[in-house]
């Protein structure tokens, strides 16, 4: 009994911590119990029922089917359902007249390979990347709908005006949807996707700010071999979230299309720019992963060689930082600022600097250089990637 | 004219390419046709249509929306399914009942509010990730069925026999999925996820194996200065694959756990130590990201020192690269082979040469240690990682 108490419990921290970690879901969930709910009314009122009948059925799946978490979604999926209910219902009920022209026995034979040959077909289509980007689930439908008016056709003398009520149902469903998603706390996929491309930077940002202290084991502000406190060591696996965001940010832009202007982003906003940006992001990454092996070298650099390219290297990392967590901000704002050519033309002078100590070094240190360059190198593959990103962010 | 046909042209270029790349997908679009077809012969054969009347539909749909490209998707589809209609069609009655108490006013309002709470409720569930890996699709099931269920209730009186037909047709669509995609040229989720695990592996030790060459700009036979040829460079790029597999591979990893036991793998082969071995892979690739960034580096090193570290170095990544290749081979064939731990000597004794010669370079070349000790690093790591690897790979 008390396992299970403790089990129950963990769920309803997991539940809990759902909602907390974005509180935009529980509304997103509430506003598809009210979308759901609306809809149904189409049974309860009887003179609506009447106008549609069982039809309205198609109202409700519509409705739960179609309706996503952010408005691109929501607008692509009932974009795509009723365009392709549409053009499949058409083609099904000419597949339906071609079939009458062979008679009674014909019939389904044609109609059986018509579908046979449509839904392979079809389904090919869906491996395409481009239509599995954006058109997938129109794709599906169509698939579904033409399947459908084609088969059901056969029994359903009245099957123009079944069509039409249903196509009607449809198209109310997906009104809905799209009503409900835009203007009631609306949740914008791209928005979310520049939130994400901007964290992703500051988290790198923050990554390097904090990387110089911490490789020298020395204080932000004493500088003299003092430890620096355990607690605020998140920063070092922050980046980490940045290293497998690519689908995240392709499905977001890819929803982002989808949407009319809002807020400050216009309609045919240029979302492709944003992955591109996202690439270099985690090209950085991926260096800043191989840089975090060095943190924990068990090799003891010489002291006298470490006085030596501390302070050049330091500059490196934090100038880096504050030049990406300035870029940052400038995409926040969508303004342009100069600090950010500042910081990156610090850095570089930082990497000089380095080269410099480095020539003056004495003999005899060189085996220790193995944990001392890749930190350089990295840093200054870093300053090379934060000039392409300055490029990309226009 | 012209630019439409070679408009066309290209679009069937592109659509050819789809299926060269892999056949398989053909042969899933003739399987959905096949399926579509054999159910809506539930439409055609007048007996079996007395049977089961218009509900036929519901296989029809069932068969359009679950068929899926692996079999573990299209399992995990079906039994989602299947069972979440069996689950909101018991609750959508048991609704039905309770609300019937309350008298025809209050029925509708009733009926209402608990739509709108259980839709809520289950939209929320779709967040916890652990569910939404597992049975999203079953909860929108769950959703949709309810909602039509206890809506569609209030009208028709014969509820039970209606849910009961729809039932048994779902269920008819379900199998006829689940048989087609396992009998007819089944497409495992797991063997994809097998491969695609042992291919990355391959492209990484095939990158290493032609990154010494290629670093010290020698052909692997001669070692005199020769420049490789230029054909075979694809190896360079093969590691890029590699980056972004995370998300195939969680999903991949989530339908094997639905397939049955097939060819070498039996039913609950540990399928997340795929992902374990994915993640280190990935590591491994994210060092080589950084490790090529030298390739192409424009200061020129000194031949002097270059001769010196040349042999070890070359020896590290060719020796990592075969390491790796018999790890693949090993997984491949499902078999224990020792040659791995040689290979993986001789690479820990090349990273000690190294260090020997790097002891006893003269001083005066510091400056250009920039450009060959990072190689030198990672491939220590690398060393590091496939040790790691080894230890997952059982």
């Amino acid at each position: 009994c008390g396992r299970i108490k403790s089990k129950a419990l963990d769920l309803a921290k997991k539940i809990k911590k759902v909602g907390q970690d974005d509180p935009r879901r529980i509304t997103h969930s509430l506003k598809v119990g009210l979308a759901i709910t609306l809809v149904s009314l189409f049974y309860y009122v009887r003179p609506l029922y009447y106008g549609f009948g069982s039809s309205s059925m198609w109202a409700v799946f519509t409705v739960v089917v179609v309706f996503e978490f952010s408005v691109g979604a929501t607008l692509s999926k009932s974009m795509n359902r009723v365009l392709a209910t549409l053009l499949a219902g058409a083609l099904g009920v000419g597949a339906q007249h071609l079939a009458n022209l062979f008679g009674d026995r014909g019939e389904p034979y044609i109609l059986g390979i018509l579908v046979f040959l449509l839904a392979a077909a079809s389904t090919y289509t869906r491996f395409v990347p481009h239509i599995k980007a954006r058109y997938d689930y129109g794709v599906l439908i169509f698939i579904l709908t033409f399947s459908l008016v084609s088969v059901s056709g056969y029994r359903v003398e009245k099957i123009l005006e079944l069509a039409h009520q249903r196509l009607s149902t449809i198209m109310l469903g997906g009104a809905m949807c799209m009503l409900i998603s835009i203007f009631v706390c609306p949740v914008w996929a791209g928005e979310d996707l520049h939130n994400l491309v901007v964290n992703n930077i500051e988290n790198l940002a923050s990554f390097l700010e904090g990387f110089g202290g911490e490789y020298f084991k020395v204080s932000e502000d004493g500088g003299d071999g003092v430890m620096v406190p355990k607690e605020d060591k998140s920063f070092l696996q922050s980046y980490k979230s940045v290293l497998n965001t690519k689908t995240t940010e392709e499905s977001l832009a890819n929803f982002a299309w989808w949407e009319p202007g809002h807020g400050s982003f216009q309609f045919r906003h240029p979302w492709t720019q944003y992955l591109k940006i996202g690439v270099l992001t985690r090209k950085c990454a991926f260096h800043i992963e191989t840089l975090c092996v060095y943190i924990n070298s068990e090799i003891q650099t010489p002291t006298e060689f470490q006085r030596r390219i501390q302070v050049p290297c330091m500059k490196m990392s934090s100038e880096s930082g504050k030049a990406l967590k300035e870029l940052a901000s400038t995409m926040k704002t969508m303004t342009h600022s100069s600090s950010f050519n500042v910081h990156i033309e610090n850095s570089k002078k930082a990497v000089d600097d380095l080269k410099t100590a480095l020539e003056t070094t004495s003999s005899g240190d060189e085996a220790y250089l193995l944990e001392i360059i890749p930190a350089v190198t990295a840093a200054s593959i870093l300053t090379d990637i934060i000039k392409c990103v300055e490029k990309v962010a226009e």
